[in-house]
């Protein structure tokens, strides 16, 4: 070893041993008679000492390394005069007998420290240089931490970590799939797996009860921030379970990984039906870090004269407690926040419930006071509160109220990152209507199974048709989701022919699954959560990317390795391919 | 949960409760009044009683159900009158109340038996039955148990598990890469990973000490019965060590392994230099099991009127203990064995060390008793022993030799695949010669170090310089290997050049590795096991496919679900790719 100690090893009751350390030179401080170095690895940071009497030539050495230098030096322990609590080794420092540069380091084009000079594009070219900062060598012990306790939680359970293939079969229902050109097979491709579903579906047809998976996927879509073409899942399959076992298995998972990476105790699970979430809260994942639930006042709001009202859908509002205080220009900077186009709302209406009891409104000309008081009672708003009421079409307005809930929400603090308010949204639809393609897609995947007592739905009103579904939010994040899938040759048929699958396409497409369910198929079910976004969660930042050793950039490139690139003209010969040179 | 308990669980102590199970019918024997069915999971099989005079409609149920249907059943636990001491629920048996079938099964087109009578090709197209069977399931549960072992040994010993990306770039060197067309990126490529190296050493830069990864891995090339173009290694790097550091901490692994996996203690693990392995044993992965060395002869052999080994560059045996009483026709047997094309021996000659003390071999006529007296002792043999020798040039007839070894060490019972002799071999050569393309090819890759003293002989005699290489060897199979690497950029870009890299390919394809070794490259290396390979070590075959769950077929197809398979021509629109219909 090039070592007997890492930087963040040493203590007081190490004092006067000889140690040898390697590292990268964080900082140096030339006193004239003495030079101070700290010392950088994984682990800590340790305060090296070069004095110029008693070591002249290690003096002089010292004096000229520069920044992120590797060296290796031996020294004996000391107690530090002035002490640094703020490092683990801070009672310490080594006075060097011996030093070796190990290797030399230029200038690096950003500062290694928690708060760099470096942008974005230069980070992510030099990668590796990001990497060594503090936050990014957090993110990465926290990732490592998250999997392993991952694995030990399910290892105990009985999961089998199983791997499934990564060339598999391009599918084209879903996202668009990357796909691998076979050599041996010629004018055939591969495709990389969007997940292990049917494998992992196949596993339980085999018998393996209970699998799991820490799995990279891959989707060739438009990518945006939060986005990554090859992502990380944690991937799991039971048998002979029906959805609360799934449910409270993997509810089990978050609490462990909450009080073992976090110390927290988080054992509340509420379930919330995608129905009420809608209605609710405007969204399938809800923040409920806060309440602040909607408030339908049609009944109340309509009919009075106030043609913005008359004319909408739905009128609907919620109460911002305490913020009655809230000025002009407060008002309309919210007002201004729901016009924005990607929001798209008309217009903001606010009822003031003030501390003197009275209530003041923008639409004061079209309510009396005691109208306004009974808008107060079903907000149930206290004097100093202030409501906030959008109008127009159900779907419309819902979802702008949601971003609106959001941002008052971060207004008044109410969604601290280190407050943790999970939510299992269930009974999600089975089906969605796409305007695009006129026709309905499944809103998880097609193995999905639907609610047996909504089966009937199918053929006379398939929107209605809840599904076995559910989703895991914490926070406002979707961390992941999962079904009761179908076991049954015959529904799944069924299933295909609603998504405007022919029977040939569903046979060549999937066959080879709805052949498994006649071979013995168990009833089974399962749940996929987003590592990389469990992950930036626990690391209370909401950017994935930070948790990534080695992301891509929004146009799907990896900066550092220059990649993807043009291949020689005889690899696309060996695989039988012409480039068809791009021309818009 | 659709069960109380699973198939392998209950026991005496459960007498007289209540319980609910689900499971495959593996069996089922009506005795008229009474209908037995061994019901099966993961776990085990529970025996089930049908009562036909307390429950008929349950009885007349059991009576149709088919091999591998899937029920539940409500019953209670009893004790069995005739116990089967063979299975863990052996004592008890469940007397049905209720029975559900929960889905029906056809016939399998192979049983689901140990033995079965399923041929390979069906085995695979149905390999979700294949999986149901015994064999199949404990290697699963084995790779299972090797993979969390692993990580949890990796894991206490500081590593952190990172995960490298998928989707990176081609690289000629090496063997040839699966590739990824880019759509966001016109005629540009991603690669499949053939291992995550550069990846591994750029986190080593990055300072994170001490990384692992049990990872995916990628390689297009024309398969033998035991390679997969898919395969798993265990990766591992670390930074600050010498080549004797690596060495301890994966025998470290490897025992471990041996003792949590197998509750075997093997802590042996010697080294060998890859000179001495060519000499002793005719290979760099010789099986240790057994010794068997060889014993080189030309001294004594040559120059005594037999031309054979007169016009030999090398004239080598080995001792096989105890086996002078071998037939003519078991001799003759050797002799077609070396002499098969694969081998490509001319001949074997033999000496036999008769009980009585005489010597009686195939070459009497050249040499006289005092002459054979004085390879026996060479060869350390005792009376009894046989003695087998090869003569040819150097490099091949130490590899028949070794072909040779390896079947005496079969027929003499010599190699129990449940006895374990591991070996690291260390100084590999650097270079090997390629006669293909004329030129100096890296054994291992281009980044393993040279050793230091023979630097020099890179410009002189490129084939004689060692690496810093190594490769752990089990019962003469390779587990895996690796090297300290190269972190100085000079020494890289020499390599490059020697392996008849331009500077400007070197920059091209492997410039962001040598930009950082220019901002404080630690001193590094790492290895890589064979997650398959060691797994069906420690399962006692070798056949890695049995331990994979989904393998492919040696044309690189899965069978079960027909892939690699022809896409849309929308699918290859927006990739700017055509097809070269393939002619030959």
């Amino acid at each position: 070893m090039l070592r007997t100690h890492t930087c963040g090893e040493l203590r007081i009751s190490d004092i006067n041993s000889t140690v040898k350390l390697s590292g990268w030179v964080q900082r140096s401080r030339d006193l004239g008679g003495m030079t101070f170095i700290d010392l950088r690895d994984r682990y800590g940071i340790t305060q090296l000492v070069f004095n110029m009497e008693t070591h002249p030539k290690q003096g002089e050495q010292a004096r000229k390394l520069g920044r992120e230098y590797v060296i290796q030096i031996t020294g004996k322990v000391a107690e530090r005069s002035n002490k640094n609590a703020k490092i683990a080794t801070g009672d310490i420092e080594i006075i060097v007998d011996d030093l070796t540069i190990l290797n030399k380091a230029k200038l690096p084009p950003f500062t290694i420290e928690d708060d760099t000079d470096g942008g974005e594009e230069l980070r992510m070219k030099y990668r590796y240089l990001d990497l060594r900062r503090n936050p990014l060598r957090k993110a990465m012990e926290l990732r490592h931490k998250m999997a392993i306790t991952t694995r030990n939680y399910l290892d105990k359970q009985g999961f089998f970590e199983i791997e499934t293939p990564y060339l598999i079969k391009s599918t084209p229902e879903g996202a668009r799939d990357f796909i691998v050109p076979s050599r041996m097979n010629a004018n055939q491709f591969y495709a990389l797996p969007q997940s292990p579903q049917t494998f992992k579906q196949l596993l339980m047809v085999a018998g393996y009860d209970r699998y799991y998976q820490i799995v990279k996927c891959f989707r060739d879509e438009d990518l945006r921030a939060d986005r990554q073409p090859e992502f990380t899942q944690i991937d799991c399959e039971m048998a002979f379970v029906e959805q609360e076992d799934i449910l409270n298995t993997f509810e089990g998972l978050t609490s462990y990984l909450f009080k073992e990476v976090k110390g927290l105790d988080i054992s509340n699970f509420p379930r919330m039906d995608y129905a009420d979430a809608m209605k609710f809260y405007g969204s399938d994942k809800p923040d409920m870090r806060f309440d602040m639930r909607f408030v339908e006042l049609n009944d109340l709001a309509q009919n009075k004269g106030f043609v913005v009202f008359d004319q909408a859908e739905l009128v609907i509002g919620i109460n911002a407690s305490g913020m009655a205080e809230y000025t002009r220009k407060q008002l309309d900077q919210l007002t201004d926040f729901v016009k924005k186009p990607q929001i798209g709302a008309a217009g903001l209406v606010y009822v003031k419930y003030n501390t003197d009891g009275t209530l003041k409104s923008s639409v004061d000309k079209f309510y009396s006071s005691e109208e306004l008081q009974k808008w107060a009672e079903r907000f149930a708003a206290k004097p100093g509160d202030l409501m906030l009421i959008l109008s127009g079409g159900t779907d419309k307005v819902r979802k702008q109220l949601n971003e609106l809930r959001l941002e008052m929400g971060n207004r008044m603090g109410l969604r601290n990152p280190n407050t943790f308010a999970p939510l299992w949204v269930v009974d999600f639809p089975l089906l969605e209507w796409d305007e695009e393609s006129g026709r309905y897609h499944a809103m998880h995947h097609p193995f999905t199974s639907p609610k047996k007592e909504d089966i009937e739905l199918l053929s006379t009103d398939p929107g209605k048709v809840r599904a076995n579904a559910y989703d895991l939010v914490i926070n406002g994040v979707e961390i992941g989701g999962g079904s009761i899938r179908i076991h049954d040759r015959d529904l799944q048929k069924l299933m295909f022919k609603h998504l405007g699958f022919t029977d040939e396409e569903a046979q060549a497409q999937f066959g080879f699954l709805m052949d498994a369910f006649e071979f013995g198929a168990p009833p089974h079910g399962g749940v996929a959560f987003g590592f990389d976004r469990i992950t930036s969660l626990f690391g209370g930042s909401d950017s994935i990317r930070d948790y990534i050793a080695f992301p891509k950039n929004n146009s799907g490139r990896d900066i550092m390795i220059d990649s993807p690139s043009p291949i020689a003209q005889e690899q696309l010969d060996e695989l039988r391919l012409n480039l068809v040179k791009a021309k818009k």
